[in-house]
């Protein structure tokens, strides 16, 4: 069994695209950026795949958070353009950013990280309307924390906040586990059907997703861990094409590896606050493009001091 | 006006001992800790104090958070046995810890900082109750973050958590603005009349307090800012008794004090990351012996790991 | 006697300008910035002001870290020119940088922070010359520590690494105390005189300047913490400038407030991270643009990635 | 060829027992903590092994860092011991402290991490000795950065202090590479041979040993990374093992997964910001025995406060 969150790697390694109702398109944004639309739409599909009907969109740029400017920026205005073509006319209304993961753990502080860097905006539209600029959407974000942290299900405490404000649009961002190193820091995806806080990382809790919580649910996610079998598997097999060796013959050991003492350890660069710094300032980038309309990124920053 | 949220300062500085319906205990908890008990029962005490009617217990210390590993395990059991005292048998049911203020302003990050080191089980008890050590309580905590941050009043976080949890006791922790630097650092309210998220340092929010929030409500404040006019008053105040000043014919320059540019500013000791960190141990340490029944400290701290 | 470790509140508190050898010159170097240049050449004139003989300028602007962006790269850039002024054709050839102050202690991490943002080049230099882009300057930096953190004095740190690389100029970044809360976030003061490390905030200790290290010192400082007493006395001077009072009749009064207990008590804004993190972006900037000839902030941002 | 920094790791991979000049003893300090003593004394040895000469000790517990007070206390005890032996008289003498490493990169900060937690004394020898109690040592603890930050060698700098400082031994504290995942967080290497700056994770610098620094230099070293292939070559040899698969058959893709793309990525468990701060707490507890005769790590707590 494969091991990623990310829809593009199941359905790569499913050999997914000739099952019936799953869609794959691949195009360019822009010089260096790629974009991989994923579409389930039959349970067939899902069951192939392990994920649930809806689109996954991955943006992906081997410069991502690289220091190139314009690489970040053109990353960050492709996940508005996703945000705003997903969520429709939800993104003009009150829209809650929900920032899953623990902020004490480097990998799984991204959620955390990204709300700390959104324009938030609903406190002004209700305290102080006429300092409002017209071109400000209505914006809340929150860090719920981890259920090993709060004892309470990150589920149960989003549910709580949503019935007292009544959001238009919840955006979950959360961390999550890829099968190739090299995908860190490369790689976000975005998704129209829902999040299970904690499923990257951990077990599979409540989810998070129109129905249950009433309002279109979009999640941002951002690989940013490994688990141990799944860089093994990856480098035997670079190995095996390098030396020419015939794969049937190597099925036996391959599968065992999932089940030897370590398999199941999940890794991080060892750069990883670097990374994840990088990569909040782009997702929240991308969230204040499509939240806040024409306002540039310069005005949001100068707004937020 | 007195600016102060400790109410043994606003007794001290209105004589509100003579006041009906205002009682004022002193003792001594152990060598070196002393207990001020402020009751307020009548509106008259409530308009003399400027606070709602409740019992505020402050337990003192010169030396604490000193490196007095003594001194500190003592305040931290007082703390605890007031606790027990304030919520009864509340204690013993579902206890919801809410650290109030922001994580990313040193002097207002008290209350995150208690939560990351309670003692939390309420997960325990609902995923893994094979695991529960019968002396554990029942325990969550929640970090809300603050109206400017979240653009979600902290009130109505905490309401829609409690609706969904339905805890018996909610304990709110606080950073407080006292009117004399010196009180930083040796001081710890506790109340059970219910808090402002806020109103320490910003302006008076939506109260947490039983008839908010349907529970009781404790509220544990720590001094860690200072109104720069009130530390003015002080050195003033301090200099005319020295010089034999009459007090009198001063007051026209001490009442202008207030209004003078600058005044308002909030001050906090240049160590102030260290006093945070210290003063959140020993309060984390009051609520894990409050909470949980006959576990040792060294208990509570092997089992968080 | 005045606390203040800014030469321009020294000679406005002594009225030196009237002193011989000792001149003041105020400009503007653009909108909302002004400048203030003491020079202070007579021995006379280091007795009154309490400063030795050199060049002290004061860059302040009452926008400064506010999230106005021109003003903050006007800053950065009137001070590259003042350093470039100061230091001559030292600025040219290898240049450390050292970050004095404690990074442990907010308001006094100011030259850990800067150290953390300059763009270092000196290793490349020497490592992987084929790299060096004929812009880049020699450039590098060094965070030392404290006395009671190390249990050295950081003036032998600072000298012990001089002996080793031979640097053409020597930057040195602290902390300052200045005599009024509304002077920080405002400020920054560069010297060509030397620096006491820690003279700021605790004892005098040996001074780094021209005659203990052999090469031109510079010293950039920034108000970060205020005594309690000044602020004290600068309140209640306004309240009888207000009140009209006879300031004779008070002198008295004035003069015992250093004397009493808690004067001595340093304080610091309540929101003094985000100030130090802002000051050190644009200290850090000033620096890159002196050091580098013509390499924009934005390639330095690139590179340092 | 192996790459790992832990000697016991290298003689294992190559069967190093039957190397004339190499020793390895193996015993158990107490419950659950073992200790490994390879002596490299030929230069056949040091070539077999790719250390050189000395003496190299492991101290392994499973429990290590895990909330078992017990064990913690153990190892640091075993850890003094060694030091004590290591170091022999001077010990008794000026001690620096050198913490390794990278303050921003979690695993690279193991070094500054214990830095911030030594005791440091020799600043109170010399400006305050009434303050002495004859038990204290005399102790300094410098965090010099690394090569990329500073731009000087991290050996440049320590040399510089040393010149200045005259220390009668030097202790440096870095992170190390494994080849072992699970070997992170139970294993202290201490050796007496120096060290090399970088070398474990960067390239080799300027070694730092009796002959560059003219004093004794003893490196504790912990394992916090690893590099992706030597985790890939552990799980496909378990994997092996498990299937009866002849190794020798296999020779050649193991071989060659060190050349494929990505084999050279180093890594690191996702909750290394908690290993590293645990592992932090020992190693300075171990210096502190070590290091100040006779104080209680108790004491030695309240003194640094």
């Amino acid at each position: 069994m494969i091991r990623t969150d990310l829809a593009m790697e199941a359905t790569a390694a499913y050999g997914a695209e000739k099952i019936p109702g799953v869609d794959i398109i691949n195009d360019t944004v822009s010089e260096g950026i790629n974009r991989v639309r994923v579409t389930i739409s039959s349970e067939e599909g899902e069951k192939a795949i392990g994920k649930k009907k809806g689109t996954y969109v991955t943006i992906e740029a081997d410069s991502l958070a690289y220091g190139d400017t314009d690489t970040d920026e053109n990353c960050a205005k492709a996940l508005a353009e996703e945000i705003k073509s997903m969520a429709g006319s939800a993104v003009n209304g009150s829209v809650l950013v929900a920032g899953l993961g623990n902020r004490m753990v480097t990998p799984d502080a991204l959620g955390p990280a990204v709300c700390d860097m959104v324009f938030v905006t609903r406190h002004i539209h209700e305290y102080a309307p006429e300092s409002i600029d017209e071109r400000m959407g209505m914006v809340s974000a929150i860090s719920p924390g981890v259920l090993g942290i709060t004892g309470v299900e990150t589920g149960e405490i989003i549910e709580g906040i949503v019935d007292r404000i009544k959001p238009s649009l919840v955006i979950a961002i959360d961390s999550l586990a890829s099968r190739n190193l090299e995908r860190i820091r490369t790689t976000i995806q975005i998704a129209d059907s829902g999040i299970s806080p904690g499923a990257g990382i951990g077990n599979k809790r409540k989810v998070l997703d129109r129905e249950t919580l009433g309002v279109p649910v979009l999640a941002i996610g951002v690989p940013l861990v490994v688990y141990a079998a799944t860089i093994a598997q990856d480098l035997i097999e670079a190995a095996m094409d390098k030396t020419k060796t015939n794969k049937e013959s190597m099925q036996k050991i391959l599968g065992m590896m999932m089940d030897v003492e370590g398999a199941d350890m999940i890794v991080t660069p060892k750069d990883i606050d670097k990374v994840v710094k990088d990569l909040a300032r782009i997702i929240s980038d991308g969230l204040n493009i499509a939240l806040h309309k024409n306002l540039t990124l310069e005005e949001t920053r100068r707004y937020m001091h």
